[in-house]
């Protein structure tokens, strides 16, 4: 996808070149509403990612029951205000995009359908409780606002720390589910039903809440095997927490080393200079020029 | 607010310099108030954070309703004191500071004048329940304890890695707000109210209290999709919990070595001591001498 | 364990080398059963540890007591079906093994009769509640799959760093016994058996249940002393939980430095290359033809 | 104590040379007593160790009420077993020591003599029940068992790690106590006595449940603004616990880099070694006859 973003960023800018005459010209629509180097382009992003952000807050609040009990109209006059906007959004990218099926088809594309969809459908099968399901994929636009962050060099950093270590993290999490089958079974077998273990799904599911350490205690131990067993469980958990610890903190380290040995100073070619580093630390000339 | 602090030692350095004579001139008084350099200074910050610390402790018992039925009168009394005595010396700062408007604008002038304030205004609006809210922001205070250990070079380091990292952190609690959003989401189209998740905020609210490994128990899924998905929940919360260490274990690692690199030796001018070193690991000559 | 298992497959090589030629030869089904590197070994493996998870899901499945009224003579035959599977499979290990007695006894020996003697052993002693209990340890054969993750590279990192850190994190689960011990004997005589903690014992799982963090909150202190020890243990769980966290990562940092450190270039003999890299980072010469 | 205890250990060596002769001298129980290299000194350490283990066990097992009222006349027989016995090991120690005065102040001395006196005083007291406060100090003798681990390099590294980390750690602590005091007195003005916030100390007490991320449950917050304040305290606990984590990890790693640096060829004075190497890095001689 982020190859896929480059040359579309490429291809807004040539055409920015050739063709900026036409106001409301399909390149001039492509340049703001895809693009995101001009002011334009940066504008029409914000009041997007805003108008996204407030048609989430409106679905949350319209989950209250008070608030959807007070407000009901004016709420569902929003959620359709916005649907309006979002479906013209919709549109306009679907026209302007100068590979239309690719757009369709890309993951945006769809989140940006069943972004409008849910609303249009309650029309036909009513507003009822099992719809919610689909309207809330729109919770899902959100992502859309991460696009941003890709910039930063930081969440850059953090993710390739992640990819690097997500071989490590998924042996890391089958272990894991592997001890909590067994455990899990241990508990069913030595708590039984009438101490809340109903079963062993039920049991793993008490496993995985007391191995992460969030400890509901809405399912607890009452026989004193079952306790030692579950002393266990938890020193396990306390200790195995820090394995993905040390695995992303070696990565990180690794990564944040890496990021200093690409500073490289144009006169000297030293590398290895810190972030907030302004000369080179061997021959003093200015690193920004470069 | 570290720059101007600097500017106002100096300024303490060269009055006490040039006028330690008359004994309570607006200069001798600036000093012991506002400088930590001289005995008498440090003696009153020490007697006026032992006030704020018992005035606090006083507050903090005063909520207790058995001693505030019993010692009542002693705790108002007290209260009263060390009102008066914060507004002594709220009077003297303002008295002696070569920039009055200066002070009273900045963080610990308003605070000052905040800590003092409520107290006061109970005698106009009566000690109603809520006057307790204002009274609180003197627990604030214990903050200006903090200026003593912003000289300890342990806390810098922190301090250091904590900015330095700081940018990282916000990535990640985005990402994590993001995350409670959709999951809370989700937990309420599959449970519901009738098992307590009775609006998205309040599922927000489960989904944070569940993936910071926290776990009340208050809200717990009740069906069996509720629990798969919060074994989910669950499983990210133990997982990312790694992603602040790592950041932070990098940054902390990074400035322990740039620490390091600052201990040079004087005679041949090697780096990388140990912070503990007394020696050049090199040439041997004494590193103290420096 | 692991020298065992080259000899075995060097074993497999030279056999199959010499005698390809009849199909259901002891040294063909050897070659199948136990190797790993021809074809039809690796179909055998991949069938056998879907059996595994199947038979493994079946038992949690019929643990669900409705579940177990609905379907209890499907679960049940399907049950015998994959005993009688894994009666064959064990008997055909047995038959093709060179060294017989060797395997009967060896880990993964003693797992598979374990795994298939419970349902015969229901024949004579009835489909008893606590017959569960060894029916169970079929749960253990999922252990079998973790052969295939052993050849793993970032297994083998996280099991050299866990090997390398095991006396640290002994040292430190020994001290946190200690606390505990103390910590919950304390709780006993602060709280008392009519807060929850009847014994010392029972004080002890309390302590490892907020020592860890868990904190489930079937038992909870309700004196004021208690809720002070409480804050204690609380603080000193937050602060230890960093230990495992440290050793290990600096472990896995340290394997990680190793991994580097192995991949040689073979024409300048420079090494510290990453993982991903293909050409040498000092002479340019492709590290893959090695 | 550990250069107090060097000197021990050099007085035995000394003595047990010239005078090895008579069988219960002075001289010779107290290298048995207190010496740790003899084949009788780690008999009788063992021995010791074992005892302190076993009288601790039948003071837990004492608490179980059940366990209490069948085997309790066996229960206090053993205890006042055990109390001789340490008694008489008490009264040997002193007679042996030539500082007597110094071995009965030491740290251990003082424990040795709390460790008895209990059972003593329930004499002239009768058993009663606060006296468990005394007799429970004997759980402290565990701690004599660490002398045991003293050897470890292990410990010592993991011990150098945290003094170095100390203050670090205590600068985190005063942090996270200060933000416990606000967080605490916010929460009992949002929540109020109602919803058992009952006082700020049982607020701090929350605060510290929730930021430990333990969350037992007993008290949890009910108004909106309280849930929003909790999900803050929540996050503040979830990402500060990579503070301490942090100092650990950077610290153990800079002790195992200077471990490394500790293992020095004797022939080209290379160091940097693993821990396990047997021969030099650089020109292969043995490191093992160093």
């Amino acid at each position: 996808m982020s190859e896929n973003n480059t040359t579309d960023k490429k291809v807004v800018e040539s055409r920015s070149e050739s063709a900026p005459d036409s106001l409301f010209s399909k390149d001039r629509l492509y340049t703001v509403i895809f693009g995101t180097n001009t002011p334009a382009g940066k504008l029409f992003d914000l009041v997007l990612i805003c108008s996204i952000f407030i048609s989430v807050v409106i679905v949350i609040i319209d989950s209250v029951s008070s608030a959807s009990a007070s407000y009901g109209t004016l709420l569902i006059a929003l959620e359709w205000l916005f649907t309006i906007l979002f479906t013209i959004e919709y549109g306009l990218r679907i026209y302007c995009s100068p590979n239309r099926l690719g757009y369709a088809r890309s993951f945006y594309g769809i989140i940006d359908l069943l972004a409008i969809l849910p609303t249009y459908l309650s029309l036909f099968f009513g507003s009822g409780t099992y719809l919610i399901v689909i309207r809330l994929l729109r919770v899902l636009r959100i992502f859309r606002i991460l696009k941003l962050i890709r910039y930063l060099q930081e969440a850059n950093l953090l993710l390739r720390a992640i990819i690097a270590s997500r071989r490590k993290v998924m042996v890391f999490f089958a272990t894991v589910f592997v001890l909590a089958v067994i455990f899990g079974s241990l508990m069913f077998v030595i708590e039984g039903p009438e101490n809340g273990f109903t079963s062993i799904p039920m049991s793993i599911y008490w496993t995985i809440v007391t191995i992460t350490t969030v400890g509901y205690g809405d399912i607890t131990p009452h026989t004193t095997a079952g306790q030692v067993l579950a002393s266990l469980v938890m020193l396990t958990g306390y200790s195995i927490i820090a394995v993905p610890t040390g695995i992303l903190t070696a990565e990180i380290n690794h990564e944040m080393v890496l990021d200093r040995e690409r500073i490289v100073c144009s006169n000297c070619h030293t590398s290895g200079h810190e972030r907030n580093a302004k000369f080179c630390r061997n021959c003093g000339v200015s690193l920004e020029i470069t």
